[in-house]
């Protein structure tokens, strides 16, 4: 037994055991760690990692002394304890992000607004070249979290896949594969080392009958999503996704979703965040999945319109994410082909209403695939606006107001300001990402005279009582 | 007596009889004349012009020898009769329009494809010069409608008043102001003059408690729509609109508006087009009026979205006009201050999916008042975008098919073409108004590479079995 013995508050812990590998070790074997902080106490489930080898993964909240004790119906796993040091996180770990009213924030209290971008299928070729190509298009990129996906899609013919057995036509659904496992976990941590969320996405309805993915079972799923969970849970940058586009997956109810909702709940220590994201049901807001469940911590929505934000917050108050809102790009399918300027004019729409827009990107004709799908490069003329308007919004203080104009062009607008405070005024164009000062301080009402242009937005920002 | 005695088909035959000043000539005279061509009798109701002359207007359908008599409850203006030659209508008379499908055409058969602007208020001020010219930019503009209101709003304190007395609080509503009907019916003659449609509004809710007119009881309504329609009914291009934004107005009920339609059917004896329009409704589609009714001819319709064009249709097959869709503009109001870009899009969105949109410019600092309420000059960006939107409509012929594309930029497009036949394919630029042909003559499907800008659209013209 070996394990790591000072680890950084949020960072993970390690328990690795030598075990049996007869029979079958992901059925068979129950192995779980309870961890003990002063009078505190937190289990976290283990999983078989291949070769004999198992692994208990545990993400610590707190700095000073933890101890651990394994527990097992194998002999030689259970019982097994020690103790470790956490000290303080490093530079730029804040812990994992917690939902706050309708926002969210990291675990030491940080704001965090999420600039999500999706690439479903990044680490899906284990094409290492790409995956480096893909976070540092990331890093040098206003998106703070991506949307991936655990499970290939049927037409993808990946050199590994997340069960054991001969991929397609002979898998064996009772036992997974640590190879696939070990690099998906590895593209989380990159994640997690350059500041990106990652929104795991469990479930997704494009298996096409291929692998039988889509209707695998009660059993099977929820042996998939214990292991998901035991293996990833401990990073703290992880989000679960129930599903991609639920409702697309015709053998499974909402029942079915709420039952693996509750499993992650159950296996998850963490509390990490947890929703479920819709697909055609985006026509029919009324039909979207129930988020005010207990276990759901946001709505994470599939939309093409934000301007429905207002009312899904009213519905239910819970942060509201955007994940897809159709993607910059130029490929036939509806959802994949505005131009950048209705991207920005939706982003806008969304975030002057307090949601949050996802961004994705599928154009093709620059790389192989398009980031929407494996990642890679980004083409688009979305992403440099995208880092204006997260400035914009990191800059917005208690007081700060944004009005967006998207389409339209008034001569002038009349702005009333709240009583008692005064208030610097200023002009942006969202797409040329200009900020034009409107000269003086302003009290009460202020009209502004706007330039005979679309995408404008006025930004109050209040001074104080002068 | 006198009357001419040469009229063209369509044109207005008018008889002028002297007649009482005493009592109320509005209420107390009845007037009418049997028009008879062959054995067929069309009546026509007379009106009083002031100063004892009294006058029947009448517009002749078919070339040949029209009779006359009469009918009168006054003596002197009972059972005087005579008799005049129809003769072929001059060049660009083509007669009133008529709805045919969900489309229009004029009584010669000619198709009518309504291409509608909107200045309410043109005639009230009695501005010569203004008049003049809003008839010169109708004349080179793409429109053939206008939409205009017989009454003005409350805040405006117009030279001449529908009614009789004392503008705006001693007004006699029992009795009409013939000057200001002169002005007015001279209006409608030079937008027919220049082959314009007057889309006549008869009701509107903008009277603001001044004059009372947005509540005057049923018998003064009634009297008024029977007044306007004996001025107006002869000249060939007047459509009857009941009322803008009919449901704005409170102390009106839908029956009061079914009534008042079925007034102007009773005392119109040419059917010119019939329509009612709404306002806010436009929110709530199942609310509109039910353009079902027998009496209405089109659909006019206030929406800011003209995708729901095919379920308008759907819904009730006439034409579908959505009159006003928000006006390129630069003021404070949401329905008057969208980018000539926007306002296009729209456009072809409606008329591609075979609506028909309005246009209308609120854009200020141009003139002293803007286009949408005086008339006067267009400054915007959109009117020659709209001509080449006129062209392309009106060089559509069976077998032709658009496709619109709007804000999506697909690299490439499929579309599927009716087997049997050969096409030619173009790329037309909306905003940039060029039409670039796709190389060769396709057949069952063509691949049309295009260009990263929004605004595209597809012509696919039929060219026969080579």
């Amino acid at each position: 037994m070996t394990f790591s013995t000072t680890v950084e508050r949020w960072g993970v812990h390690e328990i690795e055991l030598a075990g049996p590998t007869g029979g079958n070790p992901f059925a068979d074997v129950r192995l779980s760690a309870r961890y003990q902080y002063r009078n505190r106490v937190v289990e976290a489930e283990g999983f078989y990692d291949g070769d004999g080898v198992y692994r208990v993964r545990f993400m610590p909240d707190a700095v000073g002394p933890w101890r651990f004790t394994t527990v097992s119906n194998v002999e030689e796993m259970d019982g097994c304890s020690g103790g470790f040091d956490v000290g303080p996180p490093a530079p730029g770990n804040h812990g994992p992000v917690r939902a706050a009213g309708t926002g969210f924030e990291y675990a030491d209290g940080t704001p965090y607004l999420p600039f999500g971008t999706t690439a479903y299928h990044w680490t899906h070729d284990m094409d290492e070249e790409r995956e480096r190509r893909t976070l540092r298009t990331l890093k040098s990129s206003p998106f703070n979290k991506l949307r991936m996906c655990v499970l290939p899609t049927g037409p993808m013919a990946p050199p590994e896949v997340p069960f054991a057995g001969k991929d397609p036509d002979g898998l064996d659904l009772t036992r997974f594969n640590p190879v696939f496992f070990r690099h998906l976990e590895a593209g989380v941590r990159d994640l997690r080392d350059i500041g990106v969320e990652a929104d795991v996405i469990l479930f997704h309805p494009y298996d096409g009958g291929v692998r039988g993915f889509q209707d695998m079972g009660r059993e099977v799923d929820h042996a998939f999503v214990r292991y998901v969970v035991a293996r990833l849970a401990a990073y703290r940058n992880v989000w679960w996704s129930a599903a991609n586009e639920y409702d697309f997956n015709r053998s499974k109810t909402v029942a079915d979703w709420d039952d693996i909702l509750r499993t992650i709940v159950r296996h998850d220590p963490y509390e990490h965040l947890r929703s479920i994201h819709n697909g055609t049901r985006m026509f029919e807001v009324a039909s979207l999945y129930d988020f005010g469940k207990p276990w759901i911590t946001h709505q994470s929505i599939q939309h093409w319109d934000a301007t429905p934000t207002d009312a899904w917050l009213a519905a239910c108050p819970k942060p509201v994410v955007i994940d897809e809102i159709s993607y910059e790009g130029n490929i036939g399918k509806r959802w994949g082909n505005v131009t950048a300027q209705e991207l920005m004019d939706r982003f806008w729409e969304g975030m002057s209403r307090g949601g949050y827009v996802g961004h994705g990107e599928s154009l093709a004709g620059f790389q192989e695939r398009a980031w929407i799908g494996n990642g890679g490069g980004l083409y688009g003329e979305s992403p440099d606006r995208i880092a204006f308007l997260r400035t914009i919004m990191e800059q917005r203080r208690d007081g700060t107001l944004l009005r967006y104009l998207g389409r339209r062009q008034p001569a002038q607008v009349t702005v009333d300001l709240p009583a008692g405070d005064a208030y610097e005024v200023e002009l942006i164009d969202t797409w040329d990402m200009t900020i034009t000062p409107i000269d003086g301080v302003h009290r009460e009402r202020v009209r502004v005279g706007l330039p005979r242009r679309p995408y404008l937005a006025l930004r109050m920002t209040r001074v104080g009582d002068r």
